[in-house]
């Protein structure tokens, strides 16, 4: 008999029952082992009466500890006291499995580290990209290979708030209203849509793929509260789409590390990833490209990815923790490959602006149709890295004033 | 230390010979153990001389078992001889990972229960769609779910071939021409593009799945030998691709597999996987629909699944065989699901059959360009289900003599 705690009721705790029940049977017939959950821990038992587990819900954290439970299913989310919780339970020798992408990104190494050195497991499948199998793939199925980079859709709810801008032209306040209204978003939607969320399940996944430390504060990170519809109409000339993607790569010196909006073709693997979906597409030196994609978020989908590291420690109770004690990496914050930019900037005088840009970016593209309001230009520049971008653009505003609103790569190769 | 021997040394015994000595370091650091290739069985060691695996490769299969290595890798590929060796070091307590489809989609459910008995390994990821992580995510990640279909597209030959005649406009002979100059088909080409090699391939997923044995020989299996340049033109005027795919789902009675060509929307996720990738798509009552893509076969891709699987038996040694003894399924054959159709038939009189057709199909569609033969019509038809198909399609030939060239179903929703 294996003893499972659940902290919260929640989205994810609550169908992580829901499929834990639906799996009884299942998990008895496949491991020889019956399963049970024994306390749940809630903030409001109020809150939770109706509900099939009234006999074992509880409001006191020392309750769950005197179950002894085998496994713990954290998902009470945010930093503390989950933090704490999971580290008392790892200390106590039982096997931890949570979905808080938060801890993972901030305590990871050192629970790991913690959960090793007790024996027992600490699984986060689903902290990263929900449903989607990402983390053991990378970490069991892929290890052969070098990973060489991850560019990735990791936040459901900017997603969906870009795919309504795209498909219904809405404006970016409309759009956030309707996610917050089907609840997609949260009332305070900070951590989503200034990236901070993408950042930290960057951090996690390129930690485990590159093997080295990205420590998610490092990560250069820009959310979506300025992409406007005339970036929108931009993409759409371009046959592209604008999403926040979660970019990580290799390179000479360190690891570039990145969430950032930007434009990338409409009808490639990412371009079709929508709404609250998430996708993440990656490059080991041996397997080549790779394509992954799922739902980022939700009850089911979550529960699922629970389930599937409750399965392991069931299984498997002898595994390693997935992150290692990881060298931290130099974390790089300049798109440093040759790209293309879409350029928006301030200009007085529209043809005085052209010259100059002329004459600083040899290869400026300018639309044939100004859709950006009249003080305003935008054009489209190929340049080696976004060092020599910025340089040119501090240059430009140092000799003739011309300033920059926004700059956006263009990723239309994906 | 842990001894490892491969049989075989064509594409995948040499890419995994590749990938393991360049992996040593890093299998010692992270699993603090020696790896060491020990033997080497070839068929003729005249033609391995040059290689820098000259005093480990053998000609003889005793000489791999006198070395009684931890780990076999069968590269060997057919059925027989890798079947009675792959029993033979199964019985002798040593894992095997293979990346022979042929022997698991036949054997596997035997193999793995010798395996079990004597309390070891057998790892077959490499079996199916190459590179990709799918047999694990299913089997573990996902193991919560219950899984409701699998449209796929597993065998890169026919994908090869198909995405040259809509994309170059060649013909089916021309196309596999080039696939075979290039290496990417056979002399004899017939076990992919006759589909059974999909088939295989849907088996062995199919069965991990739905948890129920699919036996291959069971699955329709329709080749791509029939698809010409009308078939493609006529997706093209559809805006979609003719694909090869490996279909299953769950029925009220019994697990519908197929293997045929259909009509998919070039924009959709399988649409747009092409040349050798491989695309899976699938969905999870719990986690929702789901797309993985990458390589599906070729040296390193191919060998980065069986190294995947070697860390697997090297980290996990006592983790159980991936095939229960499962129950055999119910296989069904025809499509059950409302779909559109493109038919392709044989006419004396043109009007005269459309006449006949409105009359038996109330809802046909004709095309305005008729890009077939000129003894020919194609027509789009939506019907229940692919026995009514079948029915009409008889009752039409013993009414009025139009005889069926082909049907093809169009699923343009994915």
């Amino acid at each position: 008999m294996i003893k499972i705690g659940i902290l919260g009721n929640g989205t994810v705790g609550s169908g992580v029952i829901e499929l834990l029940k639906k799996n009884t049977e299942y998990i008895k017939r496949r491991s020889g082992t019956e399963i049970k959950v024994v306390k749940v821990l809630v903030r409001d038992k109020e809150k939770h009466q109706d509900k099939n587990i009234s006999d074992i819900i509880t409001n006191n954290i020392e309750e769950v500890f005197s179950e002894n439970p085998d496994i713990v299913v954290e998902a009470i989310g945010g930093l503390h006291p989950a933090y704490e919780y999971i580290k008392r339970f790892l200390q106590l020798k039982k096997h931890v499995v949570t979905a808080n992408k938060d801890v993972i990104a901030n305590y990871g190494d050192e629970l790991s580290a913690i959960a090793e050195e007790n024996g027992v497991n600490l699984r986060f499948e689903a902290s990263v990209a929900g449903g989607i199998p990402i983390l053991k793939p990378l970490q069991e199925c892929l290890a052969g290979n070098d990973i060489r980079y991850i560019i990735a859709i990791l936040n459901g709810t900017t997603n969906f708030i870009l795919s309504k801008m795209y498909g219904e032209s809405m404006k970016y306040d409309q759009a956030l209203k309707i996610a917050q209204e089907l609840g997609f978003a949260e009332a305070n939607p900070d951590s989503d849509v200034l990236g901070y969320d993408a950042a930290r399940k960057l951090s996690i996944l390129s930690s485990i793929s590159y093997n080295e430390k990205i420590d998610w504060e490092k990560i250069k990170t820009e959310g979506i509260t300025e992409i406007d519809e005339v970036d929108i109409n931009y993409a759409k000339l371009l046959d592209c789409k604008i999403k926040l993607l979660a970019v990580s790569s290799r390179e000479e010196k360190g690891i570039y590390a990145a969430v950032r909006p930007a434009i990338i073709a409409k009808e490639g693997f990412l371009g079709m990833v929508d709404n609250e979906f998430n996708g993440i597409l990656l490059e080991g030196d041996a397997v080549g490209q790779m394509f992954f994609c799922g739902k980022g978020a939700g009850k089911l989908p979550t529960a699922s990815a629970v389930l599937g590291d409750i399965f392991d420690v069931i299984e498997n109770k002898k595994q390693k923790p997935m992150f290692m004690r990881y060298e931290e990496a130099q974390v790089n914050t300049k798109w440093s490959k040759k790209a293309k930019w879409l350029i928006r900037i301030n200009v007085k005088d529209i043809n005085d602006a052209k010259k100059i840009l002329i004459n600083k970016f040899e290869n400026a593209y300018f639309f044939e149709d100004n859709i950006c309001p009249k003080d305003e230009l935008a054009l489209l520049i190929e340049i080696e890295n976004e060092n020599i971008l910025e340089n040119k653009l501090a240059n430009l505003y140092k000799e003739s004033n011309i300033s920059l609103i926004k700059k956006l790569v263009i990723l239309n190769q994906l």
